[in-house]
């Protein structure tokens, strides 16, 4: 990969050009060889890491090295210091926050976009990877079963979907804002429930509604957005002059996966004239699932949506998918085209630097290109089914042992549930559930997050790993039941 | 990498698990060989993709795949379809916008962050991610000579970085916009120069202060923003009782890599207690050349300011140094923690979330650490200074040919130029300079872009791969030459 002689020049200046190809050939493979054995072992290493705060900053150089050093000296130090201190996200019993899972043909995907290092920020700078994209993302908008009008492109993550999304409906609300700034232009307000994602909170910090612009709409006993009390908030806050900019439906709550009634949302934003946004990062790829349908019954009357191939769907991170029905508005709210950035063919390709915040883009379509044709839609479906039923499987287990209850319904992979135990006061029961997960983490062999449900802390167990079979869930809550033991007994 | 049997099982659904460890290990390989390959012969394919709009879209299935493909012919379709459709970014005659550049360690630590795909949004989802990138990001801004109060994060891109930044100062100025949004707030203002980048306009966009609300400074004839037109834009802004939120210098402009006289900006940003945020997209890395420091005179009194060792420190794609003195007022400014991110040890991490606007984070510090010990300080520094050296050589070849001139100071490794020809109306020059980038474009030996200086049209050169020699400056000039006489024949 050089093209200059290897050796150091006589001035003692180091060599120029890249490592050689045969040096990276060398490395390559090993690390692809590296990588084979690693997930083949994978449970060998404790989910959670189990370091402190500080274990590797103090093992690391205070200052960069002078000189080069040998790649086999790095890829040592990488195995004997970081692999260590990693949380094992690849490790099948990692139940926590929302499981993702990477997979081989995503992850040589990345291998070949990070060699190519093409930026698709105009079409002419990656034509392929502008069109690619548009594909792909075509493919998932049919796999899903939304319709035509919805275009979209990929950006890092939800927060950043969500953050352009609500760009968009606040330029539709004030189509002077892009010019002239909030200035005068009369209060907005977003509205999403009580269990809608901290980047909502984000997104509206950002844009400017600040957090009391953010609106939390209540559920109802199954952690669904109350249309009514949506309706209320509306009317509420037209009376006194408020302008309802846009709703935030999610479908997949954090906590636990909860549905709002997109349906009825979609109808007060027409009601309302505010944008609909759904929020699907997690649980919008179980659309593919024909039997799941119905839990996104209205989501195909949204203005935008988003949700994650990085989450579930087999794809390394980053990669969430931005669709709109407004491709116009989404461009018109942020778009620039700079002299140096303008180009010839600008009125006919579609230059996806227009379509969100960063200009620089990852080549991110190759590893979803992949992934759909390694698996298949067919695969696909296989594998969520299978996460689905796992997850059920879980919750059944919970619900028929005493002194334990699932605290949501499951409607796709994840599960909110916790201990009851004893008659203890509300506040012992938080206590209790906590130190049971933290036993649970501490053994290494099984990691769970937390939430709060209401004033209770609920633990969660959310199922999205490739390779996680039953045997491992089993494991999980074997692993639980044992903590609950001791942590009962600890305290009677 | 599956633990799960390999037959379609009986029921007829297909198989579970991921790609073998075995097919994964064959498929690892040939992608590190194709890529070896590739960038051994890279210089074999056009550096401006010879395609046209649509070509790669009608040339893809319509629909998503049913059935599981083989491995094999995926990567055959890469390789047939989408490698002819790519502008190839490594090409060493690659010359437009900044020339970036990847790196065997960084794509090969690509490759490992991609398989163990952690997500560093706590600390204790990814200790070493997060750790890791502490430690890089301080030996980044030791080596760019920043005094220690400084310390940062790594984000995907400058864009991303300059909103985070301005977010911040916006929350400096309006500590009650977090909470109220802008409401009633007094107008408040961004400074910047006629030539910083559109991301600037970006940020003030979505931030809400509006494109009126980003004040463009004129520059000087070597196009540096002017202090003193500054500071009467200061005083006029203040007596109308506009807020002067933050004043944002450029360190290497896009259209000529000019330098803002920040030391003077900061005086002004202190008189009018603005923010200080530094755009040092592309040439901050430029700082770790100690005979380059005078050029950043100043930038230490930044309150923020970012560098992107993705565009000119041979890592791959994206990453990007948002680096503070204020890292408090950057976490006030937009973090949350919701009970379902929150960690028992919250109070003893950093947990890298708080900083920015995606809660997703791919394990960027990987690569900068493998880009950094494989090169080492000297190999950098040598890597750069070399890329200058051409870029002012060409700058001396254009100087010395008659009809040609260079438009701007070369301070770094970006070069842009006119050819000025025979004595014809400056409309025609413009139509002149734009039809010999076409040119030579076409012939797909070399890429560069343009620009527009005040109202006229310059070309730019810039250099910054690894695999560029002199040599393939060389050719990019006798290809401008050729192109000049040609397009100055067809109008004589």
């Amino acid at each position: 990969m050089t093209q200059v002689k290897s050796a150091v020049p006589p001035d003692g200046e180091p060599v120029l050009g890249d490592m050689s190809s045969a040096e990276f050939r060398q490395w390559g493979r090993a690390a692809v060889d590296w990588i084979a054995a690693y997930m083949d072992g994978v449970e060998a290493h404790p989910v959670l890491a189990q370091v402190h705060p500080g274990d590797l900053l103090s093992a690391l150089p205070a200052v960069a090295p002078e000189e080069r050093e040998a790649f086999a000296e790095i890829f040592e130090d990488f195995q004997r210091l970081i692999v260590p201190g990693l949380t094992h996200w690849n490790h099948p019993s990692f139940f926590g926050y929302f499981a993702i899972t990477g997979s081989g043909p995503g992850t040589v995907a990345e291998l070949l976009s990070a060699a190519l290092n093409v930026n698709a920020m105009v079409w002419r700078t990656s034509p392929a990877g502008t069109e690619l994209e548009q594909r792909v993302v075509a493919w998932l908008r049919d796999l899903v079963g939304l319709p035509e009008p919805f275009e979209g492109v990929i950006q890092d993550t939800a927060s950043t979907s969500t953050l352009t999304a609500l760009t968009a409906a606040r330029h539709r609300a004030y189509p002077l804002i892009r010019d002239r700034g909030w200035g005068a232009l009369p209060r907005g307000r977003v509205y999403a429930s009580a269990e809608a994602h901290s980047s909502v909170d984000k997104a509206a910090i950002v844009l400017g509604f600040g957090r009391e612009g953010l609106c939390r709409i209540p559920v109802d006993d199954r952690f669904r957005m109350l249309p009514a009390a949506l309706r209320d908030a509306l009317r509420s806050d037209v009376e006194k002059g408020v302008k309802p900019v846009a709703i935030v439906a999610t479908l997949g709550t954090t906590s636990t996966s909860s549905v709002d009634p997109v349906r009825e949302l979609a109808d007060l934003a027409a009601e309302f004239e505010a944008w609909l946004h759904v929020d699907a990062a997690y649980a919008g790829t179980a659309a593919i699932l024909p039997e799941m349908r119905d839990l996104f019954d209205g989501w195909e009357r949204a203005d935008s949506l988003v949700f994650n191939p990085h989450k579930w769907l087999f794809t390394p991170l980053d990669c969430s998918i931005l669709l709109t029905r407004s491709p116009a508005e989404l461009r018109e709210s942020t778009a620039l085209t700079p002299e140096y950035l303008s180009t010839p063919e600008d009125e006919d390709v579609t230059n996806l630097m227009d379509y969100g915040i960063a200009l620089g883009r990852r080549f991110r379509a190759l590893k979803l290109w992949f992934v759909l044709r390694y698996f298949g839609a067919r695969g696909l479906r296989g594998r969520l089914r299978e996460h689905v039923r796992m997850a059920r499987t879980f919750a059944e287990w919970v619900e028929g042992e005493e002194g334990w209850e699932v605290l949501a319904p499951v409607p796709f992979s994840t599960v909110a549930f916790r201990y009851v135990g004893a008659e203890v006061s509300e506040a012992d029961r938080d206590a209790r559930n906590l130190a049971i997960m933290t036993r649970v983490n501490a053994t290494g062999r099984a990691f769970l997050s937390h939430t709060r449900l209401g004033r209770h802390v609920a633990l969660r167990l959310s199922i999205g790993n490739l390779r996680t079979t039953e045997a491992h869930v089993r494991e999980a809550w074997e692993l639980l039941k044992t903590a609950a033991l001791t942590v009962q007994g600890e305290s009677d």
